[in-house]
């Protein structure tokens, strides 16, 4: 039982089904014509060799086939995390250079080993604290600094930089060396991107192809540009009219690379390596779920931790670069007919013989070409509706949103996420901080009590009633403190205070405590303490504390009980 | 009215009574006796020159008088803040140099600062942070890492160190070199200072004394413990033997300082400042807040944090270093019966004369003597039946706690304090992240709902109920999600999925973007999702959302008017 959750492998395999592996074929074949572009070009934006990407495309997606939950989920290089990757390495080695790849290695493996230990530890829910907003805001900023960042390749032109300023002068301060034949490709290559994207499907239509097979082959459409500028650049031999192409590729799989042992590395990398695997696993949870519903199926994202985790190391290990789940890739390969994660061993299989027979024909390749295809991708990622949508609903929410894309625009991707992550929890401590509660009456004539701002209700001036609606811990116990020392100064008259707890569900160490000091103030100040309605399960924690052998006050079953006792007791000594 | 809010003064001071003038200078004397060595000794612990301590508790007790809202809290130099300083100067500059002293001048400044800014923005809230055991565990351990500080100065010799290994390591080597009229010094202050604590109450009562005034004189025993040794010294020429004094202080009161604006000291001094302003500021406002309840008075925690800023920025800018209210010296300004904070503005009158004519008795106090006076203080702090306490009653808590104590012990404040608070919210966001939700039946023959689990109740295979418990924000977005697609996983016949409301009083954009990805998700899988007892705030927010534009299912006010449909329609439909 507990082998097959950690080895979903388990769940599947044994009864794998002939019909099953003729559709995870057909599904990884597909993928496997838009994967390669797209390992190339990711790699090629994380400043990387071109064949690191395909590596990243090998190794990992045999492992997640074993380790990972989802049925249909595409690992590999994606768009954000090469851009996080690049962000990474920038200040230390110089993109291309031995240090730079070994520092993407290790980025692969820390990242692994991150996840992997999160998985164990069962820490997936760390991930809620990146917030939709957040993380919608901070790909929409990644996804325009991607674009940015390629129109250098589209220009032919030396440009650098890790956000919109910086890659803006860089790009006006070098347009004068445009190169004409590389924005022919680029803007070639687009231009038939783009147009297949939007017309391609229809065309397909009118000819009589059915809606999904249209889709697929419209989604596959990069490879056709990028076979026909290879072969445009080798027939005319363009490298000597200065277009940038991929350049020689060694062929071969990937051999086995071991990470750096250098602490300072590690210890400059690590929060890198914690964002992009916190990125990367946000998306690939959120895109796992969305196509496992479509069949009632589900993913475990606990053991998703361990199977983007261990990716993660094959990928550092053979020489790759971070991975994880890919959004337009899944659901390809979902729609391609996927049955099982058999379909991603497939593809690398389908990788793996890129790797060993095409890498002569992608030394051709254009830069250009695979700019444009990421741009495309790209642009899919770019959500501004968000944003009005997001202003509409929630200020806080678009506040914390508005400054992750400010900060990742302006400044780095690091930057962004770490702002956005920080104002929500900060926002939410801020929200917990103060829990509702009110101070209620009695309905006249009946047993029930409500909030006295909002009912027309019976009150005693000595003796208060104040519901609580929360828990009560650490975040919030501070703030009874403030609430009922209020009540008290603001009462002269007052005698007795009444705590009614039926929403209160945990009392911590530190409510505890507060309760007490409560206790003691409310006696100096001549007030007796009670409560009411506290659960059982509190009840029980509460026996044998300090609180009950000191408290002033009686504890109530109900609060109806309280009022009778009470303001009976009032009433009597008046 | 909102002046008064900034400026406190102006709510007593035009008030002021020739009686409690008169109260407040009695409170004001008596806490002069007990500053004057508290001021000195923590300068030592501080790694200071003694005249540090004087300098800090003048002009920031007349700054308390005025921004600050405790009538009776009394600032000044405190055992664990001057630890805190120690710790966070250590790696930058040898104790006594002038970058030393720069620094802790720039640490109150920040501190000052930090405090201020968060008064301003009414972040006091972010205290609430510091669990109640964190802070007690911190405090314990602080406590005794600074009695271990000061046994070098009880045996006369040198020793160094942060942490109780470093220390005791550094203070066996260094034994051999103990100074036999230095251990007759401190071991006799140490031994008369337990005794008056103990037994000087009772025997002054026995000579007829009434209690509050032997309690008074008790708490001021250190004076006479330092007059008779510094009396000792002079007479018997005690530098001569071996016996360190505190030596030449220079007289007259401070002069302006002004703080380094080197931006590299500061981002070094960044992260210690903020522990030091926070911790110092929550045990301001227990003490404050403690002494303020026993006169039915109350105290504005974001008005604390500009007075005990502005109170810094006064440390900072006269020379000396980071203040906060202390508890013992607050508490006998309380019982000395100090009415105002007017008694402050008079202790840093005697604090100032002490600086313009008691410096050349000063200049002969055994610095043992001062030890003496800081581990009695300390002891006080040192709760380790608290340990178990937390321990019976909470052990998440406990895990928070034990991990802040040993830190604190065998590494740094620094890392005990930054450990415990991680933890608390780690395991605060851990428990948010998980909200109490209960599938709910129909209790039979009734309009009413409950929790399947825990009573006997009606059930409709093809609908369940979930009742959520808590406001759906962005930490237990996901966790629905995940319930919900489980309950449908797991129940293939499932056709209606009935959200329960009541206890929702938020729904955040990222629960809303999951509300909407569970409504896609169910359709997918052929389930309506709908929603009861939907609270009418919540309920004007979603208006006009895509959530309910895109609902498959109904709202429903009552949870019973959507039983009735719904079962009624599958009851219908079989």
């Amino acid at each position: 039982m507990n082998l097959k959750r950690y080895l979903p492998i388990l769940q599947w395999a044994p009864a794998y089904r002939r019909d099953q592996a003729t559709s995870d074929l057909v599904a990884a074949l597909i993928v496997t014509v838009m994967l390669i572009p797209q390992s190339l070009a990711y790699a090629l934006l994380a400043g990387l060799p071109a064949q690191v990407g395909l590596y990243a495309s090998i190794l990992p997606l045999v492992i997640y086939a074993v380790f990972g939950t989802s049925r249909t989920l595409s690992v590999g290089p994606v768009a954000v995390a090469s851009l996080m990757t690049a962000a990474a390495l920038a200040p230390l080695a110089e993109a291309g250079s031995p240090e730079y790849l070994a520092g993407a290695v290790l980025l692969a493996v820390m990242s692994g080993l991150m996840l992997t230990v999160m998985g164990i530890m069962r820490l997936g829910f760390l991930a809620n604290f990146l917030s939709h907003p957040v993380i919608s805001g901070f790909i929409t900023a990644s996804g325009i600094v991607i674009a940015a960042s390629q129109l250098k390749h589209l220009f032919g032109v030396q440009a650098s930089g890790h956000n919109l300023l910086e890659i803006g002068r860089s790009l006006v301060m070098s347009l004068p060396d445009t190169n004409l034949p590389t924005v022919l490709i680029g803007l070639g290559a687009l231009g038939f991107l783009v147009w297949s994207r939007r017309y391609l499907k229809p065309l397909l239509k009118r000819f009589g192809v059915p809606a999904r097979p249209a889709d697929i082959v419209t989604k596959t459409a990069p490879i056709l540009a990028v076979v026909v500028t290879t072969l445009l650049a080798w027939l005319l031999q363009l490298d000597a009219a200065g277009v940038r192409l991929v350049g020689e590729v060694p062929s071969g799989l990937p051999s086995l690379t071991l990470p750096s042992l250098d602490s300072g590395l590690w210890s400059q990398l690590a929060v890198s390596a914690l964002l992009i695997s916190v990125v990367g696993f946000v998306e690939s949870v959120s895109v796992g779920q969305t196509l496992a519903a479509k069949k009632r199926q589900r993913i475990d994202p606990d053991q998703e931790l361990i199977g983007l985790g261990t990716a993660n190391l094959g990928a550092g290990l053979s020489g790759g670069m971070p991975v994880t789940g890919g959004f337009s890739r899944s659901v390809v390969n979902f729609d391609a007919g996927a049955e099982t994660p058999a379909a991603g061993a497939y593809t690398a299989v389908g990788i793996a013989l890129a790797t060993l027979f095409l890498t002569p024909a992608i030394a051709w390749l254009p830069q250009a070409t695979l700019a444009a295809t990421i741009i495309v991708a790209v642009a899919t990622l770019i959500d501004l509706p968000a944003l009005a949508r997001t202003f509409r609903y929630s200020r806080t929410d678009f506040g914390a949103m508005l400054a992750t894309i400010l900060l990742t625009l302006m400044h780095s991707v690091e930057a962004g996420i770490i702002a956005g992550v920080t104002l929500s929890i900060g926002l939410f401590l801020y929200r917990t901080s103060r829990p509702h509660s009110a101070v209620v009456g009695r309905v006249p004539g009946t047993e029930h009590f409500r909030n006295v701002l909002r009912h027309n209700v019976e009150l005693c001036p000595k003796v208060t009633f104040l519901r609580v609606d929360e828990s009560l811990y650490f975040a919030n116990a501070r703030f009874l403190e403030e609430t009922v020392m209020d009540l008290v100064t603001r009462q002269p008259e007052l005698t007795d205070l009444v705590l009614v707890c039926p929403a209160v569900n945990l009392i911590d160490a530190s409510a505890l405590e507060s309760l007490e000091a409560i206790n003691d103030r409310l006696r100096d100040a001549g007030v007796s303490l009670h409560f009411s309605e506290i659960k059982g399960p509190v009840m029980d924690r509460l026996k044998g504390t300090e609180l009950l052998a000191h408290l002033d006050g009686r504890i109530f079953l109900s609060t109806y009980e309280a009022w009778q006792a009470l303001t009976g007791r009032v009433a009597a000594a008046a």
